[in-house]
């Protein structure tokens, strides 16, 4: 299976601008990258970064393939060179939740077309396994991947996983990663004073 | 295993009071509650509604059992009566997106505490194998109860599920009904002129 994990540090995390700097959202946007590249390899198998520009790999433990074009065209031809003789995985690059043992489920569910739904109607994370199948990242991903696929006569499987739904966007998504996420990526925002803020209803963060 | 579904109709849903009005809050929290327990059910189980008022039952296909206090002492009054002798679980009646499949595989995972976190740290869904275990619902319930197992020396499972995940509880929660609903929930919202409204980022929802 060739796993693929878009990765681009050209203003990572926009969203998150207004509780980050920009130099922060970096440096937590690639913790959450070496988070999920190590789930990859806890699950068992090896990723590959896809990233704009060569240097969005420093660091990392893994190879890269660059490619500068957006993520749809990007991904499409990564699927182009490899699903006619092999299942290619996508996973976000901000799945800070991911484990091996969800990322397991995603690899080993049956199907055409695997996708693990992100909040908001995003596509965090599938696996192809017929040539034909194309991605379209714009808009609600989802839907449309379930439309392309079907039009396609394509099996769809879905994956029921908090942890893969959850990619991290928003401020709210922050105590997500407080609550839920074990690695670099938690560590990173617990260092830079972030914290709960348990109040009633959903808990938010609040920074020293 | 005892299943409670705790529900009232007292100032339901009051976080989407900004996009629907009260008579239409009870209407949808009904319809939530009827496909919980319909999805309970088509797991193989009996629900029971634990409810703060008799009228609060109406219409439902369930037995109800009442208890006017709050949530936190009506659900521990539950386990008091029957954790000694069996499984309780605790499955909340705003998440619109279970399935059987995903309540199955909550009733199935071993433990003597089984959570399915909520988004902002709820607890949406929880099995009590344990008679000495009490909830908290209070804050960040998700932590406090992982805290108060492990306080009691109790196993604690995390059943990783999308779909349990996703209480509704603010408009946002509106979109995941219309992109992943089954039920009459969904057919609720789509009756009442609610669809997606899709651009950049997450999908939100608007109204006709």
């Amino acid at each position: 299976m060739q796993v693929v994990v878009p990765y681009t540090t050209r203003d990572p995390k926009s969203r998150l601008a207004d509780v980050l700097s920009l130099a922060e959202r970096r440096a937590f946007a690639r913790a959450m990258r070496d988070d999920v590249l190590d789930a990859v390899r806890a699950a068992g198998e090896t990723p590959t970064l896809l990233t704009a520009d060569e240097s969005d790999a420093d660091g990392a433990d893994a190879p890269a393939v660059v490619d500068d074009r957006p993520l749809t065209p990007a991904v499409n031809a990564v699927l182009e060179t490899h699903a006619e003789t092999e299942s290619v995985a996508v996973v976000m690059a901000d799945l800070a939740l991911a484990t091996p043992d969800a990322l397991s489920r995603l690899f080993e569910s049956e199907g055409d077309v695997v996708v693990a739904p992100g909040r908001g109607g995003g596509t965090n994370a599938l696996v192809v396994r017929h040539p034909d199948f194309r991605v379209d990242y714009h808009g609600a991903s989802y839907r449309d991947h379930r439309r392309l696929a079907a039009a396609a006569d394509l099996s769809v499987t879905d994956v029921d996983s908090m942890r893969l739904s959850t990619d991290v966007d928003e401020p709210s998504d922050l105590a997500e990663v407080l609550l839920h996420g074990t690695g670099a990526a938690r560590d990173w925002l617990v260092d830079a004073g972030f914290e709960l803020d348990v109040a009633d209803g959903r808990v938010g963060v609040t920074r020293e």
